[in-house]
């Protein structure tokens, strides 16, 4: 039997997934980027990568002013709100535009990082974010978010051999690991959206888990929906 | 009858009154911020002068974000966002503190701008402004708002003669009639919060209309409260 969606047109392509990596300093989040993006292309996927904060020409701005060390200390409203200023950005100019194009999207952290660091690190009430969260994306969310998850003293030892550290960088341990049992708590409270993905395990061992739970949503969102 | 106000501690100073000028380009606001400070501070009036966007160092940074030509034009979203992101640290940081040691706050432009800029010039939903002001400043609003009134003709011509325009001073007539209705209209909705002084006139009969204004506010909040 032959349907509709065998047939997409060029008019209105098949909307493409948002798949977000999160976690702490030093998991290999943008290793694996790339190697999800390389892996989606190989099954004829279109695919853009990304990160935040940044991603945009004014976002990426924004991100050098959140992570300098140039500064006064800026209070934590003032964070939430630039995180939000070049998340509004990014999705209205690069995320949005990719997707309704056909474009699979991979972000280097999206929202999730904002409850994590700003809700969990700097303990801003989560009501707070959820406001601001809402003021920005509507009801827009990833379609998965993969955690990829280290201890503390892990991540930030690989973290450390890349140099110099930012802001963030600079936190205490007691804050990175606020910042990881809030992702541990989300991945709780919404499962279906979340994988968790152990990073203490070899690069090559963390990429095939990966590309396991990317296929998954390459069944249901490719294969059904488009070619 | 001797009441407690008539003798102030140095613990708990009398909170001082936060005054705005409001108004398009070229109406002379920093001219006229900089007399009512001369003129507070012949009265024995502690007093501090500031701008917005701006204030802080970071919230001068992000000015520097939002009045730039060299980005692609944001989001309306992005640019809001950013001008509350910039107020944020301006009033945690040095508004609020300098209220609460008894200094006067007089600043060129605050959220009225917001509303008149954002909301009427970029036609952005007032809710959404709304909700915003709420997210940074709770139920914090100026003590009286100065609108300096001119038609859009004679502003934008003194405002030529000063040189190279921003990104904002580079918008339609049409833009600055939506501004300055936004301004009128929220003077017509809360008239004991605002004056409108006809800008007009000479520098000189401005400058007397605005001192007048404020020593209506002197007599209430000064001379009652403190000394």
């Amino acid at each position: 039997m032959t349907t509709q969606s065998d047939h997409p047109t060029q008019a209105a392509p098949v909307r493409g997934k948002f798949i977000c990596l999160e976690g702490i300093e030093g998991v290999g989040k943008s290793t694996q980027v790339q190697a999800l993006a390389d892996h989606l292309s190989g099954c004829g996927i279109p695919v853009m990568t990304t990160r935040e904060p940044g991603g945009t020409q004014i976002s990426e701005a924004v991100r050098e002013l959140l992570l300098s060390r140039d500064y006064p200390p800026m209070h934590e409203d003032t964070e939430l709100l630039l995180v939000f200023a070049a998340r509004a950005e990014h999705l209205q100019r690069r995320i949005l535009p990719a997707l309704e194009a056909g474009t699979w999207v991979i972000s280097d952290r999206f929202t999730d990082a904002t409850y994590a660091y700003q809700g969990g690190g700097r303990k801003i009430d989560v009501q707070r974010i959820a406001a601001l969260e809402n003021w920005v994306q509507g009801a827009f969310r990833p379609d998965l978010t993969l955690f990829l998850d280290a201890s503390v003293a892990t991540g930030l030892a690989r973290a450390a051999k890349r140099g110099e550290s930012d802001r963030f960088e600079q936190e205490t341990l007691s804050f990175f690991e606020r910042v990881r049992f809030i992702y541990h708590m989300r991945v709780q409270m919404n499962p279906g959206r979340y994988a968790v993905i152990d990073a203490e395990q070899s690069l090559e061992q963390v990429r095939a888990d990966l590309i396991a739970r990317v296929d998954a949503l390459v069944n249901v969102g490719w294969k059904r929906g488009g070619a």
